[in-house]
């Protein structure tokens, strides 16, 4: 990669109603990222979205006056050519599948979740595989590019090209951190840029196991809030439904608003069986949050992002993006916290493995900061989660039937392998357009 | 240890339903380990009972011949002096306590069982501080005698000793191995010395890695038949509700009895209330066996083990018990499966924590076979009952209320942290009596 | 393999004198071990020895009356069908190559020896493609057969064939451990099989962490004897210079002979000089003892194993070896000291990588004991070591010039970067022969 | 620590010639770091240097004008108090015992130098003692400042901290690494601040295992540098003979200056005994360079720091300590090496031990990057000169003469038992009254 000639970006998933925020956060930072060309890529059932999108790209480029050329294409091995980086951010099967993710286990009392529990495992089962395509297209195409991932389950995804490709040119991105990050900012009321947290453990698992504030350690004073009432700290797609007091102090460090699901399954559940009765479950929402948004997209008089799309609960995704973008490219040697191979950071998890934790990024890559052991109350939890990614990223590429319920098994929102044999043929059947993998079973069984 | 004297023995619990097992194991033994003094010792509360297993044991040695003197005392200092072995066998709060560990969780639709769970946490907490006790004096008066633990959770009391104490000469031991090589011999339909078992994990939770028959791997065949309905494996405390087929095809090892708690929550649990509403729970059916037992015990003509004891559920205790001091005390070098310090035997386990794994018995103690990394499926919840019985016996030793609360909220089967503190305040309130170190918390709450 | 037809041993390199102490091990265990054909093994160049050996072989198989058939062949492939057992103790270069291995370090002030230093370094190399070779072999004409190796620097060797192949039925067999427990009962005028040593480290850099006499830690008592001049203990090809007593005292374990070319490298290195302008090196006092012994061997009223074979040095390699076998032949789950995977046994060596550790001896393999930490004075001898094994293995296998050189280099007993590329230089031409891997230098350089 | 009152550091060794480089790098901070108080703190006979010094860095800050108020004191412990930063730079027996250092192992044909082999043993057991009264005394007086610790052995001065104290808010800083940044970008002909070294290794053991520039890595290219006599790497108290070319190249790690004593032993050896023979040992030199520079320092209308001071050894000394207080002091988050505990960033050092590692450096102290594993070539001397700092700073503590005799025969750089023996004794006498420790000896031996 030159500097001379501008970058190339490459944004899979191009027709997302996320892409607004992203070509925001381009423009922004044109003049330490000089993007040259923008590629908006998406599959053939997507191409009017990403006409639209699309089309707004362009009206915000011109409306910024910078010299970046979108490209919009079906074209996948065509838009990687050369790519200086490559963004994935679609969804295989749409929010449709995702309603299946999240309604198909409530049937069964279980929580239905798009990146936990039987949701995250299918949406991983039929994620995996297209991710490892475009990973060999790359290796082709553009060796030297580096892959930001933003399409969940980040984390399992990201473990799948670790253990089952040689791609080491991978980056798993989530908004959960920097989310905690500006919630603790506001709980403080101060500046996001004067609090720092050391992140650490995986995906949607990732615990802020300090907090400071000017470099001062105030974890306790955080955890007291949050634990008095006086604050609330969680994602627009998950409820608050308070933290035991005692427990969370005990706990000692800051959980993400996944942790619900795992501290607070049985009332998790409760919630959404209540809301899903009620007003649908979240994948529903989106979609018409979603239709709405893509109305607003259509006007050609909008040339910037919608404030709309806020409430789309991709927060900070574009400035996580962003931000790792610049660091990669100009070699910036700041902290951010991403998923990426361990290689020791975390004792006990698999040193090839991945992790979400503070990194330090530089041209050659994110280069975690050790963490040494985690608080004896949270190894548990994560060992469990590693397990399930594991294995889980091992179904996705064989399509091995027993595999696959393995994983559905020991997931710790499972209560039991009668229940997850249930689930998983249920969810099979109902995805099997998409989990080409296993569709030899309909011969073999 | 001269071996010209005789060996001096002291069960701690003397008075307990279990004693005539391991007396009768020590006569046969008699020729190999020289037993002279075997001191029960019991507190004043259970003076009746052990009078009547004293007497009764009285009887079986002279029945026997052999010159084995039997002391029965309330004095636990007085018989500690200068011996060799000391079994534990001990339960804080007799069977009415075990009745409340089992009721309580039931209540709010939790596990209720007295190793695991809500049930075992408490009984850890009752029983450590006492089994501390039982380390102190024994530096002072028997400072080289092994200590034999057999009371429960016996991975959490063994965890407790290594951390909070600086004895070192202590065997958990537990009758659920040798359990699962039985009825593996029996569902092969083959003398139980032609099978060996690769042990690996916690106790309550340990794993049969890999199953030999004559030394050939016979894994997969002992799954298939488990499987298939052919054959069963249980203890007569744990229902067996039949295992998910393809689900342990995958997992690809033997899992121990408990397993089911974790693996089939959801169907225990229901199990549990049924029969709980049905005949009583587990410690109501067994006080009704014991009052049998003693009526049997307190007949003059008996002078062997009656054979109603084996319905108690302490099958093979005496075979585990007696075997693992007649090698320590003989230096035999076999391999047994003790709770011992793991010490790098299993991967990821600090190496200062107790597992469950197969060691070679010598004088100098247990010495554990390296198995390195556990199957990648099974470490998850073996982390997080490693974890929970850490937090849980810093819990027993400090009193502090939000360690004690910690550990019950990151335990596997209580569903969140909300019920976990319910069920923490009842059953502290309902074992008040039992748990002296959290006392202070009366005058500070 | 099925236990009625008899057993079929394989030994490459079958003409050595060794062989008959082997035979005699196989006759006296004939009940347990019944070898129903034993294969000797030889290259064009042995074949004088082979048929001096093999008849040797035979007229004490005849003696004995023992059913065992000897076949004698240069056909490795017809030989290796269907074994069941097949041993190694082959040497490429024969004893030339060892004077070779001897001599040319002395020539730079650096200790000439066979397993250790440059020596042991180019043993490494002439062997380990040789011995890949044969696994392969064993692939595909004996694919369940066991492979026990004797042949030095069997440490390397054995790493070898874990990192460059997929064999993993191999035992790395050595007779120092033995040697030393000998020499500790002769030490303690006692009978061997009271006495037991927790062996721990690589080949040919074994400690004895702790030395029991009938199961009591005698460890101290040892190491005072061996420092206070009452005893001695090495192996007849290694002089014994005496140790520092505070030294050893301190470090608190029992080294193995060889260890003595690390601890004092300098005194032995003066000795070497001295004794091999004196009485020529090693290799060639051995010369002149195999041409005796094989004069005696040609006797045809020899039909036993001659006395003199003990001065030749291998003493107890019988014992071993047939030790060995017999356990893994009958399951026997005794504890021998082997050189196999490490699998976490040894903290901070690879888990993948080849140590000599006690293990249980088991049909399924050795399963090592798990050591832990090794005392902090240790490690990084052992360290050292295991990386220049692991390079060198490296350089067998590619023929690298470079990684040869920095296997070299990175050797204890090599003084400087300089002087190693000098002695590489000169031994890499010495045994060009038996190189071949490197032989595309002669074109490149 | 309020950001409202200046900063208070404290600078042991006051009197150190170095001094005023530290002086000057505070005065062209003070912007960023406020210094209100630089106490300059020496032993009584260190007295006229103090007096020295303190007066050229009073007219230093005079003349640049910064309100930095320097006091001069024999006492330290009215120093310490309320200290912000304390700054260690003191040297035990002064450069007498340097010279016995470099001179008494000499005799035996053994590398003399002051933080290696012998001469490293004696400067941990001479200044670990004070250096743990130094943080006893800061416990009391100053328990929230930061020690920076400059007197070497650094890496063996923080093992000893970390293990013999409770202190942790202590960081070991060498100029090592920062010189081998300044050579690379020498040898590149580029700024320093476009060359990146991801440092990893021990103290004075430190290796650069990849090179930046600009964020590319280069590694290779100042490889083929360095080895082809292109360029020159060293400081000006280590000869450069050169690196032999195809060792380094295999080796694919930047060595630092220090690494020729193990890997060109023997050369260096000879080197070192013609030096001293010729110019005298290092010491004696920079004995005469010392007496210079005070005459120098001594002149009133001397207002800055002399040139001459480069020649001293120390070069970027004070760079580095003023980066690393500014970095501290204002939570820059920028990435500095130094010595710090490990925490799992070097795999297979334990966790407690001190690393010489790329960290950031936040206001809560530094945080390591994880590093993994080391190249496997490395790892065996990374070990062993670990091994010898844990055993020497235990010998340093307890004044045990074999532990002492055991740290010094492991060392790499001593050739045997016998010899360890003989220079400890005679290093031990040399000595002895800056070794209050062992002196018990006296009496008992």
């Amino acid at each position: 990669m030159t500097e001379k000639k501008g970058i190339k970006i490459v944004t899979i998933g191009g027709g997302s109603s996320y892409t607004p925020e992203l070509i925001e956060g381009f423009i922004k930072r044109y003049d330490s990222l000089p993007i040259s060309e923008l590629w908006l890529v998406d599959i053939p059932e997507g191409e009017d979205k990403l006409n639209t999108v699309g089309a707004l790209a362009q009206r915000m480029v011109e409306e910024a006056g910078v010299p970046m050329k979108i490209h919009l294409t079906l074209d996948r091995k065509e838009a990687l050519k050369g790519a200086d980086f490559v963004t994935t951010q679609f969804r295989v099967g749409l929010l449709d599948a995702r309603a299946k993710d999240e309604r198909i286990p409530l049937k069964y009392n279980v929580i239905g979740q798009e990146t936990n529990g039987p949701g995250g495992l299918f949406k991983g089962l039929r994620t995996i595989p297209v991710i490892l395509d475009i990973v060999q297209d790359m290796e082709e195409l553009c060796p030297n590019a580096w892959l930001i991932n933003f399409t969940n389950p980040a984390g399992m995804v990201t473990e799948a090209i670790y253990r089952h490709s040689n791609w080491r040119k991978v980056v798993g991105l989530c908004n959960v951190p920097v989310g905690m990050k500006m919630g603790v900012a506001q709980m403080l009321d101060v500046d996001a840029d004067r609090v720092h947290i050391d992140f650490a453990g995986l995906n949607h698992m990732v615990y802020g196991l300090n907090i400071y504030l000017d470099g001062e350690n105030v974890t306790e004073t955080v955890i007291k809030k949050l634990t008095s009432g006086e604050a609330s700290m969680t994602m627009s797609n998950i409820m608050d439904l308070g933290w035991q007091p005692e427990f969370l102090q005990s706990l000692g460090v800051l959980p993400c608003p996944y942790h619900r699901y795992y501290y607070q399954t049985g009332r998790m559940l409760e919630k959404e069986l209540e809301e899903a009765a009620d007003k649908g479950t979240r994948a529903e929402v989106v979609q018409a949050l979603e239709n709405d948004l893509f109305e607003l997209y259509k006007d050609e008089n909008l040339r910037g992002k919608p404030e709309q799309l806020e409430k789309r609960g991709g927060a900070y995704y574009s400035d996580a993006a962003c931000n790792l973008i610049d660091s990669l490219y100009n070699d910036r040697k700041d902290i951010q916290p991403v998923n990426t191979m361990n290689n020791g950071a975390i004792a006990s998890i698999p040193n090839d493995s991945a992790v979400e934790v503070n990194c330090v990024i530089t041209k050659d890559g994110p280069k975690p900061l050790a963490v040494g052991d985690l608080p004896v109350a949270t190894r548990g939890l994560v060992q469990e989660i590693k397990s399930f990614e594991r294995v889980a990223s091992e179904a996705a590429v064989t399509g091995d039937y027993k595999t696959g319920l393995l994983a559905m098994t020991i997931n710790p929102l499972v209560p039991s392998d009668h229940v997850a044999k249930e689930i998983f043929d249920e969810m099979l059947e109902a995805h099997k357009d998409y989990l080409p993998q296993f569709r030899h079973l309909e011969v073999t069984q």
